[in-house]
């Protein structure tokens, strides 16, 4: 993976006219933003790096998820190509889904970005806490 | 900062009982994750990095924010302390948003998922284009 741009160096020819520009609202790559970023789609793409899961799992394994949100987050990822869908064909029907390469390449960030809230909530909700008292002095 | 879980392995004691856990829904990590990566947080965290902005100057640069949803972004950021908000006392009034560390460091990891998206913004649509041209055969 090309990383040039992240530690602030001069982008290459080939980025400038190849790369996408989440902070335009026309480019293509704030609709990816929001497929991965949304409500949902961080904690299927989080819940599917520990190993394919049939649908009931992942709705078991994400707490207050509807099947009517599962069911549209993973068609949108499954349409980015991050997310497979397998049909297996028995009855009753057997459907399972995985990540794909770029789906572990992506949820692998997610991952991380998930990771570091997990591990840093005491300070941030010591950081609200002391917000909430400022704002109601 | 503490990562040793990102490698996969086993977790200490102090971490079992001290971090929280996205796919619960009722953990505040989840809450803070929202904030994260909402669809303006996102971005402003993303535009940040970039150094001080005033309220103006992040609008001019998230393209397609209002003024509302900027307003309520930057206050759940600010509550989560993650963005810090100086007003100096001159008329007329001049007030700017930057970075905390904390910000700085989920604002680093926000921006590593969007580089990525980014850079792999052209393999991503050709896998829409794929999917969208299967659906409608």
């Amino acid at each position: 993976m090309n990383n040039s741009m992240t530690e602030g160096s001069e982008p290459t020819l080939t980025d400038k006219f190849q790369r996408g520009n989440v902070l335009a609202s026309s480019c293509p790559s704030r609709s990816i933003l929001q497929d991965v970023t949304s409500r949902w789609g961080v904690l299927v793409l989080f819940a599917l790096l520990q190993g394919t899961h049939r649908f009931s799992e992942l709705r078991k394994a994400i707490a207050g998820v509807s099947e009517k949100m599962l069911s549209q987050t993973l068609h949108a990822l499954e349409a980015d190509g991050f997310v497979l869908r397998t049909a297996h064909p028995v009855i009753p029907p057997h459907v399972e889904y995985s990540l794909t390469d770029s789906g572990h390449e992506v949820a692998n960030r997610v991952e991380e970005l998930v990771n570091w809230i997990e591990v840093n909530i005491n300070p941030i909700l010591s950081a609200r806490d002391k917000y909430s008292s400022l704002k109601s002095d």
